[in-house]
């Protein structure tokens, strides 16, 4: 039998409802697996093996007609969401020694109630807000950043120290590590889990993201999360052969790096041998004023999010969060309220585009990971799609020229975010047989 | 010397700033109007009054040099923001026995670190999502609601329990409380404060509201959470003579009983009378749909935000709040987003119309607060300003057919508060003199 540890979510949880795997054996894999590799990878702020057996224990007394539809599903939570037995410490200097919060963020409470265990808490930049890394590394090769800022949990998924993670979305920081440690990332749409008991920066843009090793666990946790779109998902698999797929560079293509240059065009080339109709799309010349119009959303909204911290701790803040507050780039009312506004005209624009295709394809980040931990990368792939608030999937299965992963990112109009999974289970299983990325973990 | 209870935020600062009161003596004047009224007005969801002593020593003990800008200011807290040292119950049935969060939500660090004492936990309706009330009851007259969801904190303000509140508003839960209680209540707005730890119901609505007996001491507050307009305030006070100040009844008018009515018209001669220049605004019909995209955005954002607490107890929950997170309503996601787009087409073309007037004006509440306690009143004229997210002001000064309290709202442009103060400072002043509100309350 294959080790535990290597299972998906569906796959331990199919033996764990046979009854061939208890919760406990499974905890015990994993807790082997992250003892093997914890010395290199460094993916948790916080793991106490004694208690997740405990947990383990409880979850294997109950009866098998009461275990929810996550039993004993081990998941890691970035450290900038609350849980109510495990400390939460936002990677802040401030918070290190403060009594630890006692309640569960609202998506905590629901995995709760459908039976996952909660493993652990993973490695988070300072409050989700920052790019500076550490002390986290690339499962495929330690020299190299996980990304972040939910580098611990992209880290423990790509590793299989756990099969499912929690991480949050600001500008990338999802999406960012899946493509970076080669799993599947989800950003849901904006508002369809939520966001209570997450650190807060940008209300506009803060999403609960989402890791996993294949998009059935997504859909898996789609069901716990009632995630719920308009149309009905068809029954048939998502057919590649005739599929309308477009492929946007994104007014941020000239950031591209030769190994995501390379995954956008075999991306086509294998779509197009299955049969796949493929565009390119452009999007109109307003797109090009997101990037900015996110800075903006994020340097207004930071300034009163922080603050509290700020006045309790400001010397123990990192620099960036620091000049939020104090509104360093001197950041006008007018500026913010345009921004805001000129990001929820395009919103519905970028809608109507999505609608005439049944996929597109856009890269999730520059390049394969950097190396280097000290800096976690650059969200620019990703921002634009965060504050449209649409569905966003990282698809791994391609490799760089250091034969590290990347992944494309599978977009969708708002509230598609069960079609972007019923393409994007597709779009994977072609990847990963024919994108090239060899892992070498084992 | 008045009472301490009765000053306002402001007068209790500067006395004790002068050393002539201490924290400690007027958290007991506090406490004494408390225990003389708690029985009648049961406005406290949680107050341990050996706590609040304690605090207010250790508040008295710090050196004179080190204080901060609102030293010994007693604060309550609407029982769905989160604190530190006292349980938080969201009056709900699910959360009545488990064990209390361990967390200040982000305006209560805030408030800590200038040096407010957090006095207790004011009464809310359930997660501050229904109209069921009780069992608070208006200090002007028991028999009637003080309003809601902010129950308490617009109970314990307008009966001078203590001198600020904080509540929340998704419709109208902060300026309703405001109208009824006869106290002025702030809405800021949407992003001005920030509202991590605050129980989530809507993303797009949710707002830390703000309640006291003076213009100034929202003033003092607006400098602690440091809001900020574009344009400087004038130094001088606003002038009522030659202000230009529209009224405008909005699209609910046709809600509007004897009371608000009367004082609509009353409010129009006192200011023409004081040399301002009034005129009528009329909203383009757009305008129209908001209450729809209102209720379609709650609705939308009430599904994901209460599912936790769905699966955790929904046999202890509010039927109207099940009602959400079932989609009873089969709200499609096409309308949900409709809305969300709608609204935010109609922002700016409210703060481009705000920015032609000094003030505008209009209703805070339907009528006086009714009889019963039942149910805590109509959102109808609040919802709007809500969604638009613009600040507002309820102002008080004027009494309904049975004498209870009524106000009128000053709302503005998006990120304009300051101004809005500064306008309804001087506003303020001329209702509470000459809009005919007498308080019977000793």
């Amino acid at each position: 039998m294959t080790e535990p540890y290597r299972l998906t979510a569906s796959e331990a949880l199919s033996l764990m409802q046979k009854g061939e795997l208890t919760v406990q054996d499974y905890a015990k894999s994993l807790l082997a697996r992250i003892k093997d590799r914890d010395e290199v990878v460094k993916a948790w702020a916080y793991l106490d093996p004694e208690f997740v057996l405990a947990q383990a224990k409880k979850l294997d007394e109950i009866a098998p007609e009461k275990r929810g539809p996550l039993h004993g599903v081990a998941i890691g939570v970035k450290d900038v969401i609350l849980t109510k037995d495990m400390p939460t410490r936002h990677n802040s200097g401030i918070y290190a020694d403060e009594p630890s919060p006692l309640v569960d963020a609202a998506p905590i409470i629901t995995l709760r109630a459908a039976g996952a265990l909660i493993f652990g808490k993973t490695t988070t930049t300072e409050f989700a807000a920052v790019t500076d890394g550490g002390p986290s590394t690339n499962p495929h090769d330690a020299t190299r950043t996980p990304g972040g800022s939910s580098s611990g949990s992209g880290a423990a998924v790509g590793d299989f120290q756990v099969p499912i993670s929690l991480g949050t979305q600001t500008g990338g920081s999802t999406i960012r590590p899946g493509s970076f440690n080669g799993c599947y990332a989800l950003k849901p749409t904006w508002g369809a889990i939520s966001r209570e008991g997450l650190a807060q920066y940008s209300m506009t843009c803060d999403t609960l993201g989402l890791y996993a090793r294949s998009v059935e666990d997504f859909e898996l946790l789609s069901k716990v999360f009632q995630l719920a779109d308009d149309a009905p998902i068809p029954s048939a698999p998502f057919s590649i052969k005739g599929a309308k797929v477009a492929f946007c560079k994104s007014p941020a293509w000239e950031k591209a790096g030769p190994g995501t240059q390379k995954a956008f065009e075999k991306a086509q080339e294998i779509l197009k041998k299955s049969g796949a109709i493929v565009e390119q799309i452009e999007l109109p010349e307003d797109f090009l004023k997101i990037k900015d119009w996110h800075a903006n959303v994020l340097a207004g909204e930071g300034r009163s999010s922080f603050l509290g911290h700020y006045l309790f701790g400001k010397e123990k803040m990192n620099k960036s969060i620091v000049s939020h507050v104090e509104n360093a780039t001197k950041l006008s009312r007018k500026a913010q309220l345009e921004s805001y506004d000129g990001c929820a005209r395009l919103r519905p624009v970028f809608d109507e585009l999505a609608s005439k295709y049944d996929a597109i394809i856009t890269p999730s980040a520059a390049d394969e990971a950097p190396v280097g931990i000290a800096n976690t990368g650059d969200a620019v792939f990703c921002s634009m799609w965060t504050i449209l608030q649409v569905p966003c999937l990282n698809v791994p299965g391609f490799a760089g020229d250091n034969g590290m992963p990347i992944g494309l990112t599978v977009v969708g109009a708002r509230y598609t975010d069960l079609h972007v999974l019923h393409a994007g289970k597709a779009i994977g299983k072609l990847f990963e047989s024919e994108g090239g990325f060899k892992s070498k973990l084992l």
